[in-house]
C-alpha cells in the first residue's frame, strides 16, 4: 500500500478545502480569510484520522458531538502552505475538488505575501474563495463581504 | 500515484459494501440475499467514477435523481468475488469499513457455494449481515426475515 496515494483517495472521497471569512472590526478592512482544509469521519474511525495526522505531521482532531463524527482539522497557514498543500501537488486529487484545491492553494499564496492586509490582494481572494466548490459552507454573501472591504477603502 | 491505493482510500471514504435481502415467494426460503458494493459520488465527477469502473473492469454507473449523485454498482456474485473483493484484500481498508468487508467476502464465498439455498446457510448469511455496519440501508428487520426463513423450513 502506498500511504500517499491512499491519503489522497481518502480526501477525493471525504475531505475537504474551505475558505471562511471572519468579521474583525478591528482589521483594517474589517474582514479576515481564514483557510482550513478537513476530513471528517465517523466515530469508529479516531484512529485513522490520527495516523492522518501523523501523516501530515500537522492539526488536530475534534468531536463533532452534531453528526456523531471526528473531525481532523489543519487551519495554521504555515502548516497548510509547508505541508498540507505540497502533497497535493505531488498527488493530485481526482475528483471535482481539484477545482477548490487549486483556488485554495491560490489563497494561501496570497495569503502568505500579506496580501490578504491589502485592498486589492483581500478583493482578489473574496473572489477567488467564492469559486470554489463548497460554497454553501459559508456564513456571509460575497456581496456583503465586499460591501464591508469597500466601505473601510476609503 | 498508486491508482491501487489510491481506490482504496476513495472507497474508505465514500464507498460501501451492502447486503440487502429481497422477498421471493417462488424460492425455497422465500428470502434471497443481494450482495453489492458502491461508490456515490457527486455529479462533477462522472468521470472519476468511470475510472474505478474501468479499474475494476465491471460494474455500471448510475445517476441518483434523489441526491443528485452518480453510483457506480456492482452487484455481479461473480465480479464481486473475482475482481472486487481480491483487490481490498491485496489493498485493504482502514477505516472501520474493514469489519463490514470482512463480513461480506464471507457472505460471497458461502453463496458462491450456493450455500444461500441451504437452510443453515441462509441463516448464516442473514446473521452475518446483520453484524454489518450498514444495518440502517435494510428494508426488513433481522427476526422478519428469520421469520420468513423458518416457516419455509417445514
Amino acid at each position: 500500500m502506498d500511504l500517499n496515494s491512499y491519503i489522497t483517495g481518502l480526501v477525493d472521497g471525504e475531505g475537504s478545502f474551505l475558505v471562511s471569512f471572519n468579521l474583525r472590526r478591528r482589521r483594517k478592512f474589517g474582514v479576515e480569510p481564514r483557510p482550513s482544509f478537513c476530513l471528517s469521519l465517523s466515530r469508529h474511525d479516531y484512529k485513522l484520522l490520527e495516523e492522518v495526522r501523523n501523516f501530515f505531521n500537522c492539526g488536530a482532531i475534534r468531536f463533532n458531538k452534531g453528526d456523531n463524527t471526528y473531525k481532523y482539522e489543519t487551519r495554521s497557514l504555515k502548516d497548510l502552505v509547508t505541508k498540507i498543500i505540497p502533497h497535493f501537488q505531488r498527488y493530485p486529487l481526482k475528483s471535482s475538488k481539484q477545482n477548490s484545491f487549486i483556488l485554495f492553494r491560490e489563497i494561501c499564496q496570497l495569503m502568505r505575501k500579506n496580501l490578504h492586509l491589502n485592498y486589492q490582494g483581500l478583493i482578489k481572494i473574496i473572489d477567488l474563495a467564492y469559486q470554489m466548490n463548497n460554497f454553501g459552507a459559508r456564513k456571509y454573501k460575497k456581496e456583503y463581504l465586499l460591501k464591508i472591504v469597500n466601505k473601510r477603502k476609503v
